[in-house]
C-alpha cells in the first residue's frame, strides 16, 4: 500500500517552479483528483478545507510548504521574514494536530541553524521535508509491525475516520497495521465508521482499503454498539491527533465513544500513532485545544439542509479519550501498554533513529 | 404542539374520494409538503420509504389505510377479501415497530365484528381508525404528563432519532414529555443527535423542536459521548418502536450505544412509549425483528457517492437495548421502573380505558 497522497514535483523546464501535488481528498470516493499547489497559501487553504488531513499527514505537508514559501521567496530581500509569515500561516490552519507544530518546529530549527546564503536555506528546508516525509512511510511501517504482532488470521477490526495511506505520506498508522498484518498473510477484515460529519470513514478508509483488497464492511457510527455486541470483533484501531504524556488520546471525534463501547463489550483499544504525534509536553488531554469547525458541515447535505436554518449546532472535530480507556498505543518503537506515563517516556528515551533528529 | 401529522379528509363534492394526507417527512427541512394519499398502495408506499414514520404514526396510518381502502372497495363483489390484502400489505411495510400490527391486528377485529354490510364495516373501520388516531393523542398527552415529572427547570435532555409529533398522531412520545414540561413551565435544553442515515434528528426533531420554540442543539451521533462527559446531559429520552415484556427495547438504531454511554456517565436513560408499544408474546429483545435496510441510505449522498461503489454496508434500522440499561419506561399508564417482567406487566392491567378496547 502507497497511495502518493503528497508528492514533491521539481521544477521542469516546462513548469518552471515546484509544485506540491495532493490527492484532492474532498472529491473522494467519486473522483481521484489531484491539486497541484504552488505557494504556501494554497498548501493552508488545503489543510484548512481538508484536501489533505491526517495528523501525519498534515506534518508532512506543512514541511513541503515551508520549501515551497522558501523557493518562491529565492531573490526577495525579506526572504526571512516571508519563511517567517508563511510558518505562521501554516501554524494557523488547525490546532488539534500536534504533527503539524512538530515538522513547523524542525523546519524552524533548519532556519535557525542559518545556512550562509538564502539558497542554501531553501535547500536544506526541501532536504527535511523529503526526511520528514521518508521518515513518515519509515515511521509507518514499523508502527504497522509492531501492531500486526496484536492481530491474529481470521480478526475483524473496527476502525473510525481514516489513519491510513491517505492520513500520511502514505501507509497509514491504524491501517498501516491492517496492511502490515495483511503482508504477514493474515486475512483481516475491518469494520470502518462513516465518521459524520465529513464522512473520511466512508470516503477515504473504505476506497483506500477496497483499492488494497482487503474486506470492508461501511457502517454508520452510531451502529458500532451494535456489531459490537452482535459480530465478533476482536479489537478497536484508530489513529491520533495528540496524545497527552499520560497516554490521553485526542482523535477524530467519536473515538471517545467508541472506547465506552469497546469497554462495556471487553473489547481491546488500540491506538497507533508516531512518537511525533505524542506531546510530552501536555501532562493530560484537558490541555488539547479541541478545534470546533463550521456548523455548515452538519446542517448542509449536498442536496439542500439535513438540518432546519438556525438551528444551533455543536461540531467538534475531535474528542479526547482518557488513558484508562486505551488498551496499548503503538508506535514506532514499540507498543507501550499502561501505566502511558512510564511506558511512552520510556520509548520516547529509546536510541533515537530518526532522520529528522538533530 | 400540534403537528397535523397524518389527517384524514372526507369526500367533498367537488373531491369524489376520502384522501389520508400525511406531510411529506422526506422532504423536511427542506419544505413542508404533503402527499395525499387515495389508494392502499400509496400509503404502503409512504410507510416504506418513510414519508410517514415513527412507531405511533406508522399504526395511525396504517388503520386509516384500512379505512382508505374499505372505501374503494364499496361495491366490489369481492369486497371482504380486497380489505384483507390490504391488510397484508400494510403489515408487509415495516417488520419491527410493533404498532402496525397492534392497529392492523383492531381493524381485523372491527371486520370480524361482522357489520351487516360492506358500507357499514366501512364506516366501523373509519370509526375505529379515527378512535385510533384520537387516543394517540390522549396516549402522548399521558406520557407526556407523566415524563414531565421526571424533569425540573433548566434541565439538558438528549434525544435520538424523531419521537415527536411527527412519529406520532401529532404530540409525540419523548418530545411530548419536553412539550408537556415547557407547558409546565420548566425550561428545557435539548441536544438532538442527528441520527444516521436518514437524519430524523436533525431534519425532523430539531424542526419540530424549533417550530414549538424549544431551545435544541443538534449533534453528529458521534458527539453524544462528547457532549455528555463536558456538558450537564441530565437524563437521555427515546422513543421506542417496539418493547419486549423484560423491558428490551428496540429502537432507532445508535439508542444502544446512547444507552451504554449515559450509563457510563451515571446519566438516566429513558424510554417514552405507548402501551400499544410492548410486545407482551416477545420474553425478550432477542425475538424482536431487526429491519434492514438499503445500503444506498449510507452509501449515497445528495449529490453523489459518499462511499465507494460496491462497499459491502451494514445498515441495519434499529438496534435492542437490554434492559438493564433502561432507567425508566414511560407510558401513558405511568412510569415503570426495574424490574421490568413485573412493572410493565403490572400497568398493563390497569384498568382500561382505551377507545379501542374492546
Amino acid at each position: 500500500m502507497n497511495i502518493e497522497t503528497i508528492k514533491w514535483i521539481d521544477p521542469t523546464p516546462k513548469i518552471k517552479q515546484p509544485i506540491l501535488r495532493l490527492i484532492d481528498q474532498t472529491k473522494l470516493p467519486s473522483e481521484l483528483k489531484f491539486i497541484d499547489c504552488v505557494d504556501v497559501e494554497m498548501v493552508a487553504e488545503s489543510i484548512e478545507v481538508l484536501r489533505v488531513r491526517g495528523a501525519p499527514a498534515i506534518g508532512v505537508a506543512a514541511a513541503y510548504g515551508v520549501a515551497l514559501g522558501a523557493w518562491n521567496a529565492l531573490g526577495r530581500k525579506s526572504f526571512s521574514s516571508i519563511i517567517k509569515s508563511d510558518i505562521q500561516r501554516l501554524a494557523n490552519t488547525r490546532p488539534t494536530a500536534v504533527n503539524l507544530f512538530w515538522a513547523l518546529n524542525i523546519m524552524q530549527q533548519v532556519i535557525e541553524k542559518g545556512a550562509d546564503n538564502d539558497e542554501s536555506v531553501a535547500d536544506d528546508l526541501l532536504t527535511m521535508a523529503h526526511k520528514i516525509c521518508a521518515e513518515d512511510h519509515a515511521v509507518c511501517r514499523r508502527i504497522g509491525k509492531h501492531g500486526a504482532n496484536l492481530l491474529s488470521d481470521g480478526n475483524t477490526v473496527l476502525t473510525h475516520c481514516n489513519a491510513g495511506g491517505l492520513a500520511t505520506g502514505g501507509y497509514g498508522t491504524a491501517l498501516g497495521i491492517i496492511y502490515s498484518a495483511t503482508e504477514q498473510g493474515k486475512k483481516v477484515h475491518v469494520f470502518a465508521d462513516e465518521t459524520r460529519p465529513l464522512l473520511q470513514g466512508s470516503r477515504l478508509t473504505a476506497w483506500e482499503l477496497l483499492q488494497n483488497g482487503v474486506d470492508v464492511t461501511l457502517i454508520c457510527d452510531n451502529m458500532a454498539a451494535t456489531v459490537m455486541r452482535g459480530q465478533s470483533i476482536d479489537c478497536v484501531i484508530v489513529g491520533a491527533d495528540r496524545v497527552a504524556a499520560n497516554g490521553d488520546v485526542a482523535n477524530k471525534i467519536g473515538t471517545y465513544g467508541l472506547a465506552v463501547l469497546a469497554k462495556e463489550h471487553g473489547i481491546p483499544f488500540y491506538v497507533a500513532a508516531p512518537i511525533s504525534t505524542i506531546d510530552f509536553k501536555l501532562s493530560s488531554g484537558e490541555e488539547i485545544p479541541i478545534e470546533e469547525r463550521a456548523s455548515e458541515e452538519v446542517s448542509v447535505g449536498n442536496m439542500g439542509l439535513t438540518a432546519p436554518e438556525n438551528v444551533k449546532i455543536f461540531n467538534p472535530a475531535f474528542d479526547v479519550t482518557p488513558h484508562y480507556l486505551v488498551d496499548a498505543i503503538i508506535t514506532e518503537h514499540g507498543v507501550a501498554k499502561p501505566a502511558f506515563s512510564e511506558t511512552l517516556g520510556a520509548l520516547n528515551e529509546m536510541p533515537k533513529q530518526r532522520a529528522t533528529d538533530f
